[in-house]
């Protein structure tokens, strides 16, 4: 198999659900990718030792999904000059805005690419995009698969399936 | 069938449910009227071209509903000088409160009549004002259905059916 | 002078120098308008006996301006059929979030257009945008001011005059 | 029967689930009350009637309780000087928030006493203690249902019934 | 002097330039009142003893204004069947929506009538009106002071002083 | 048994089945507590008399959870100089927003130690941690629980439970 | 001089004007402090070293101030079992709610003490209500000083001085 | 001069004292760069024309700044597959809470890579990360400055100069 280029990490296995679609959207533009659980305050070691060692183990991009004061982002930009891209996960009470402030509102210096809540998917292509700017045939798959998206949305309204928010 | 005068636009087939209202309200007055999908987004470039050739096919009106970071109606604005409605459609995360702030914080220079979190019915009953205040049987059509709207409220309460906000 | 065709509403003194915007549009398009300070609290007799009579006068559109617990469209909406603008105006406290809220989130059958915080430039276009439905003038003159605001645009960025949200 | 002295009006149907509670409050308190549906919007001349005939007809205060843009509350405290409570009902999207701040932020000179979000029971509480004021034996009554109250409250957790919230 | 029948009661010093319009509009019309500085929090023992003494002392309404975690009017609501009115002051971070939430949503069974936020002229008014119930002469003062209001307002926009919300 | 060290408080039955958390890790780590609901609001004098007998009895530390406009905690640290933790209760319609504010947003001068929304393990946590400041066997048993902690976390995502925030 | 036994971070130089009320507290009831700069994303090692050697060294426990993304008390609180209060500063953009948001929303397992957003002061006296727990000394000082506190609130409002929220 | 490989894009001419930033990060960092003003609204055909030819001119990465409905860098997102980074800035009345949501909360398919309110430094060096992944050069100078940045923090306290959040 090939060395993975992404790193996806999340804070917890009930991110699991959600930060799937980060992989999903990287394994069908053929990106090799890794996913880990570990957490900025439970696991901080771990987190450390990841972020230490990404670089040199050929990791590129490192995408972080975590709810509530979700500082796992955060953190593993503190630790390296690789872009980072942070997924605020949605919290039961708060719905995800808590996620989403502490994932964003990043000090000067230190910068995450954050995503809408639960926008694992978006920080798989934004991590495609990222790689593409050196990969002529990544970019060129990336190129297809948005022609495609378009292709598939429907012109007429039928019966929905239940989903999110679109526009 | 008629010309249709208002084109309802939707970001997404799951804005189907709530969209659906606009076009009863409209279809209830007697005003034509026309439904399509295409998202800001992902179908950038049908958005432009329906725009582009909206008032020379007769529309008078665009209504746009979209959900989250909802750009539809504020790119639909951008490129006609008709009325454009907007309808911030519910998100799963964020309750439509996002959906509202990106329809109605309009920059100065390009408005949207921004609707109600889920008001296509009445964006239906806005763009048929517009219409009746050239078109004078559509003023008594619209004036009979608010009285009969007034009429149909119970006086003393009931067992009720679930439903929204009211005033 | 011309007998005015829009009526600009507003809860207080206060709201003026937000809501001389919206004639300043008018005035540009040559749309003829009118000008009154009532409340929907405070001189509530005032608003209906003018919501009664607008239509009789010749009025086509009422634009209603307010802050706080911003109910003045609304009440202006729920005693006429004529297209209702509402524009929130920014509150001291709240910042205007609750004025939003207060005119937007009206119940099905009672739509109010609702421009954004402080709106009420585009509060003016929107009139003259739903009169031009039918007028071929005012539609032109309309085309012609947007424009020459695209045109008005510098390219390059320069020292800024403090200003609002833009996009 | 008694003549009323309390009238509870809400904006809809689907607002009574939540009503019903300040009827119960002010019925085992032995306060005659009446409710009405009726909506600011929908049917304003309806409470435009109301509200003028209510001082001569015996009414001493009145309970508005409506959702979204709630505009029942303050329009009724327009029309009279009795003393005027309002009740915000949970809203759809928003929750209940915009049916607050459009229900609590009136301007100087207009008061609405609000109660909590869907806080109908507080609301006929309120009421009765108004017109304790000048009616010993409803204060002894009140009083009495206090002290009740407190009575009432299990002193160890035990199984919980689900509920709002408390403190 | 006259015995004060309206307590007004404030968590800080610094709550004084807003709720001095509470008394004042009481002063206006001619219902007596006094005001003291107690905490909830600061000063616990004073207000437990002001507001064990206060029914006896011929106090009728307790008006409570804090900021922040405003507990004030709650504490107070608590150890009185008395009709308790909270002001919720705007805070120096969150503008006051901290201080709205913790005076508004209380538990069922203890009953706050919750002013706008900064709202102490209402206050004062609803604390008029609950007096007036049983006051045929301070009813008429109170319809006459809304008369006036209603006629103090200009007619027409000019030059405005700078102000809150409004509509 | 021996002699309970910590004090835990809910406003309410329904608050248990989260509040038993914070039971739950203080009995973990062999920390004798007890629980009592008591409500500042429907029974202030049950927590006035708890709180004033607090220290005298052997409690060291108050732990009180509430929902809504939550003042327990508050109210608990008006009447003494233990530490005390608050843990804002999710409520129905804000949830717990109005819980937070109201209990995190303390006057200078009488602190709560607040944790997150529905918080509780973490209070009983933050209960141990101060205790063990004095306590050496208690902080080798913390310390053991917190890496025992950490070594639970799995490092391959898999099938999740269904959880709240986590980073 | 003595042995600090408090250990206050910030996140910033700009934070000073708030943090320096913790230290300031603490020094008015005699305990001995220090105070650091250290930003979680900007000196993440230093942040490391000095959590990993902080015990070692005397400290109890340990006051972090942060703003925006505000994860210095997090991964504080994630590398040591000491007791650790975290300060959300006011922020620009948002005041403080995401520092808020950010400080308080923590995961089971690793608490943080939150204080009011610029609440240091409170910081201050909560560290020193957790030693007072085995300092009988300290404890009779943090007694004197809440009385003392109590005493010098004015009973009677006068002209104040500008200040934040109050209850 | 070298070929620009970042466009900057801003809505308007006031956004350039936030959006020079970005520019400022880049340059330290010897990365070419271009800046322009136009508005996804007002000049929509522009926006549409350098998103089309941006690839073919070389340009790698846009990064787009805008405030209220922020619309900008996600109609520029969905014109490209080259990775977006927006900036969502202040706003007048909610203070960039509706910059924020119309930047980041992108459907699935079209993602932007938001940074905070304003964060248009941390948009440079998030552009020069993404860059440095093929170039080694810019990798080294980009860990050279974030050394010295972690540097420049001063390790003790001292007066402040005014700045906004920090962690």
């Amino acid at each position: 198999m090939e060395q993975p280029v992404v790193g996806i990490l999340m804070g917890s296995n009930s991110d699991y659900p959600v930060m799937i679609q980060a992989g999903r959207a990287l394994g069908l533009l053929d990106v090799p990718f890794e996913e880990f659980v570990m957490s900025a305050h439970r696991t901080r070691e771990r987190v450390e030792a990841y972020v230490k060692e990404a670089e040199g183990r050929g990791i590129k991009i490192i995408i972080a999904g975590a709810g509530g004061a979700a500082h796992l982002a955060g953190v593993v930009a503190a630790g390296t000059t690789l872009p980072v891209i942070g997924v605020p996960i949605e919290s039961k009470a708060l719905k995800g805005m808590d996620s989403l402030l502490s994932t964003v509102q990043m000090p000067p210096g230190i910068p995450v690419a954050t995503m809408a809540i639960d926008g694992a998917k978006n920080a798989g292509l934004m991590a495609a995009a990222m790689l593409a700017l050196s990969d002529e045939s990544l970019r060129e798959r990336l190129k297809k698969s948005r022609k495609e998206q378009s292709a598939g949305i429907q012109f007429k309204p039928s019966l929905p399936t239940p989903q999110g928010g679109t526009s």
